[in-house]
């Protein structure tokens, strides 16, 4: 697949993507006190808008309509915002878009509630306006990704973790919010036709992105990825390149690997072998080409609808998951 | 006003919370690993059940759907529960309802995470049902408490905090759901009918009772309370006592009582002293008239439909709100 850049992806939905950027910013200046400080902190410090991005385009490919499309991107990039601040609480996480995290320039305390905050606006802003098959869809997308991501705190250091498991965590915890954007697009933008694909080429997004990101955690360059390589596996996530690796290495190669990944802490200097060893056992190439075929699903579904500006930038934004500088 | 036992006040809607007892039990049984092990933790730890009592005496006022009613009571409970998931990690408890609190039983990223799953439970079983209307009070009533609770977080140490202040933050933090656990029983039990009243009843239930909580921390046995008095002062929250106190003392005591509840640490063994002068300068005597002020108001609401058994009830428990062993 050819490289693409983010830019490219989103220039069909600038002014509306412009928009929710300006609709989140409003959000905070309408607080006061602390709601008001950690809400400019969380709100208006940037981000890839990928979820925004794809409602747009789905949207937009039917015929959106655009006050109800902005504010829906809108609400999907709050709900998105919440889940980021609980995660890098619950990761200890210091740095999220070249800023301090939530709990770094705050405290627990506060990244939980203003998570709570954050969440419960987004379904407050849809009750609203009566939005009930958005809120439906919303419901049930916000109560799998807290159950991935239980899931994910029960497959911590789980060396035996299988390919299934992965999946069906990854599918909960990333694929279920860009499917949700994505079928909120087809009832925007398509008059509720067409659901069933468009949910498809989400969750098909969602998991080529999140293979993509497991794998640029272990192989990627540390200048664009900000941070250290092997970052999961230290904190306990053993991600599809390990689970081939292990599957593919011989009994007592496996033992050994499965000790340095049961205890990251040991692996200490030893971290280029492990990159070796998965590339040697074929974890790489094969998260690599698991990510692939899920980005090139996603792009065969668009391929079913008549070409258009929008469809042609959601094919893009498949071949841009899988081959990212970040 | 008499004294009441919550067992008086539950009389007419027992079969109903033993059917909610069950419905939550049922939830955390269809769970597996970690989800399981954490639901049967919070969901089969008892509780007062407050919330689901006023749901159902509310509907059992009018022709209650008992299905309806009892599904929805077991919601507010998911909401409560969810709330104090996050609550407890926030204030770094240690125990609720005899139990550990999830952050000491697990740790601080399950309690994030389970609460989320928690809080979204409650809005899929509600989606699922397709019970919009639902949905629509307890987003906004969701939406308030964390707004409550960002607004304690911000008045924290604050010894100017004024009446106003914690009376809104308290609406938030504590009134908004009760408010919406009886805005629901109108809505099932009524028809929609008498939503505002009873909206009112359960606002002013809530009022007194974190007005007689906050008092009870302050004065209570501690044998009865489980914990230390004081601990409210402890962690920062300046209540309705000691704000009342405050603005009935002289220039000269006032500076040094606030200095004091500023900073709490330095109370050390002048708690004693501490007591004798909220209630020398009538904070105690103003927090319960405040209180009972809201509780009467709650009478009054209910005293204005026919007399039922369950109209009875719910006089008791405004009687017992501001009364009661705990």
């Amino acid at each position: 697949m050819k490289t693409i850049s983010l830019a490219t992806v989103q220039e069909p939905v600038q002014p509306e993507l412009q928009a929710v950027t300006r609709r989140l910013g409003d959000l905070s200046r309408s607080e006061t006190g602390l709601i008001r400080q950690v809400g400019e902190h969380v709100l208006t410090g940037g981000g890839k808008r990928l979820r925004p991005t794809l409602l747009l385009l789905v949207a937009k490919m039917g015929g959106q309509n655009q006050d109800l499309a902005e504010l829906a991107a809108t609400v999907v990039e709050l709900v998105h915002t919440a889940t980021l601040i609980h995660d890098d609480t619950v990761d200890g996480s210091q740095l999220r878009r070249g800023r301090p995290t939530v709990n770094r320039a705050f405290n627990h305390s506060v990244s939980i509630i203003m998570g709570d905050f954050v969440y419960s606006k987004a379904f407050a802003l849809l009750a609203e306006r009566q939005l009930y098959p958005l809120i439906e869809v919303l419901a049930h997308a916000t109560h799998q990704m807290s159950r991935g991501e239980m899931i994910e705190m029960d497959l911590k250091h789980k060396v035996e973790t299988t390919e299934e498991e992965y999946l069906d965590m990854i599918d909960g915890k990333t694929a279920v919010l860009f499917q949700a954007s994505c079928e909120i697009g087809a009832y925007l933008g398509h008059g509720g036709q067409h659901r069933d694909e468009f949910k498809e080429f989400g969750r098909s997004f969602g998991l080529a992105f999140q293979i993509a990101d497991d794998l640029m955690d272990l192989t990627g360059d540390e200048a664009v990825i900000g941070k250290d390589r092997g970052n999961d596996l230290q904190e306990g996530k053993v991600t599809l390149p390990y689970i081939a690796a292990l599957r593919n290495s011989p009994p007592e190669e496996r033992d050994r690997y499965s000790e340095l990944i049961a205890h990251p802490e040991s692996i200490n200097g030893g971290w280029d072998d492990m990159v070796q060893w998965v590339r040697r056992r074929g974890g790489e190439s094969y998260a690599r080409d698991r990510a692939l075929a899920f980005a090139r699903r996603a792009t065969e579904i668009v391929a079913g609808f008549p070409e258009s500006e929008s469809s042609r930038a959601l094919a893009d934004a498949a071949a841009y998951v899988v081959d990212r500088p970040l």
